[in-house]
């Protein structure tokens, strides 16, 4: 890690539900950070003023903590624009972002250089940056939450691809007849594995497996299901529970398996909130991923868990931040 | 395409059957080529005299044509240690190679810079180079031959990855669940898509549908069934064929949005003696690549089939040493 520079760099992490802001020095440590719920302000108009207020009162701490400025970064949902920093037409979680130009807004409000990227995107350069994979050339990431993203760096740049969509390992097809994603595609990664398909999963298979220990620990109530219920369910050997679990990983492993067997990344970095589920996941993963994948691909790849914190979010927009700087020569 | 210069280079393409050389001039025109069964001289170190006669015939041709020689580039099959010109341990066609250290073994016979990779990652320079896609820095190949094999050019620079994996399309898993494949997994794009594996799979189905066009094409003999034999008898509506044509496309498809998904080309080339189908093949590959993509994703990639002739092996390992000397910043 190199020591703190002069300057610090404002990253944000712009969720769906909350909106963490940071100074970031460029050795990765959060100097200072705020978190905020994305709707504080309301909805519409309130969520860019919740953001312009959050940039704003941080750039306001670095001037009292006399840190200079170097720039903002930001992670959103979705396909970024990243030339002009402009949010894609599919974002789900926050609609009223659709089509925004929130790099040239911001850059107008703070007078900063900005940039915005992908939200997954920026965690794995956060990775690249602060993280394992460190100094490697060829990096992957899985970001398991709520749904799937992942990023990749090869030959030591970002593959962004055409049009932004490079690295959504939560949409290749692991099934060629596997069950409907709302993407439009059917057997898609995500709809074995994300947080939300455990939980539908769990819900879906209880039918056949009452009484359970989930029914028990979701307290009879369905809705109460989420994948951290599920995964406690499995390690108290829950059939329910250890069914999706085991189907879950292995979905999880021919994804990793295609990512060993197609990019030969030299690390690959499992991170999001499912992938805090540990062992009882990692395990299995990892052990189907050496099933799937050419034996001397997969001995050559390190499969680690992310070491960053809560704060991966920040630190990885303030990755991208200096990411963009060095990549497009600018000081 | 550049005007010819006053160099040319010596493209060799090292497969189990034919060992195909030319010299090719910078534009990308086979000045003059040779082709001879691999084992014209036996196996074992046969193979090795083979290849050293063919290039020193070629040295001898450029010498005659009083064209000066840049170099020698040699596609061959499996992973490849490019930086030695080594063969890796897992070549199956020509296992004589198995850890072979070509590329020293040349430099030393002919005193030329020599540059040895495999053989789809040169077919996909070539392409690069001489075919559809010049101008792009997001590519993707698909070679569908005996095999499945592929090559990946993201941000302008080939992938190869840690260890030379990198672009091994025919062995992600579109299949959870399956058939079993060689390389150790199974569900492998391969299974369902390679020409030995269409054949292999209108072989095993012809016992649920006889008589059939099929058999007939076939005088009865399954051994005699090959891939070309089962485009022909789909084309004429036999059930059994036209079952293997569109799993093998339906395959083939996600394998094609897989790759869209996750490195979002702008564009893929579809090549291989299977591909030369047409559009029996290449028309349901797209519509099922269109289901299984991101739909705006898809709509920036263009599809399209090699336009390079039989002689894109050659073409192809002449563009890699191009590409290599370029990458090395050799003059």
């Amino acid at each position: 890690m190199t020591a703190p520079s002069a300057g610090v760099i404002i990253g944000v992490d712009l969720g769906g539900t909350t909106l963490a802001g940071g100074l970031v020095d460029p050795g990765g440590m959060v100097q200072y950070s705020r978190a905020v719920p994305t709707d504080r302000l309301g909805r519409g108009e309130g969520v860019l003023q919740n953001l312009l207020e959050v940039v704003g009162g941080l750039a306001e701490d670095a001037r009292k903590l006399n840190h200079p400025l170097l720039g903002v970064g930001i992670g959103a949902p979705g396909v970024i624009d990243v030339g002009t920093g402009t949010i894609g037409e599919d974002i789900q979680n926050i609609p009223e972002f659709r089509g925004l130009a929130l790099g040239r807004i911001l850059r107008g409000r703070t007078g900063l250089p900005v940039v915005v990227d992908n939200d997954v995107n920026a965690l794995t350069l956060g990775e690249w940056t602060f993280g394992h994979p460190r100094g490697f050339r060829h990096v992957a990431m899985i970001a398991v939450g709520t749904s799937i993203g992942g990023g990749l760096i090869l030959n030591g740049a970002l593959v962004r691809g055409a049009s932004g969509y490079g690295g959504e390992i939560g949409h290749i097809t692991v099934d060629l007849d596997g069950p409907d994603c709302f993407c439009g595609s059917h057997g898609c990664l995500k709809m074995f594995a994300s947080g939300a398909d455990i939980a539908r999963q769990a819900r879906h298979l209880l039918r056949v497996n009452q009484p359970s220990v989930l029914a028990e620990l979701a307290a009879g109530d369905p809705d109460r299901i989420d994948a951290p219920l599920v995964f406690a369910a499995a390690a108290r050997g829950d059939p329910t529970a250890v069914t999706v679990v085991a189907r879950a990983a292995q979905a999880l492993g021919a994804g990793v398996a295609n990512l060993i067997n197609l990019c030969n990344p030299e690390m690959i970095v499992l991170g999001g909130g499912v992938m805090e589920a540990g062992e009882i996941l990692v395990e299995p993963v990892t052990r189907w991923a050496r099933f799937y994948a050419f034996e001397a691909a997969f001995d050559g790849t390190r499969i680690v868990r992310s070491a960053l914190t809560k704060e991966s979010g920040v630190l990885g927009a303030a990755a991208l931040f200096l990411y963009e700087q060095r990549r497009t020569g600018a000081s």
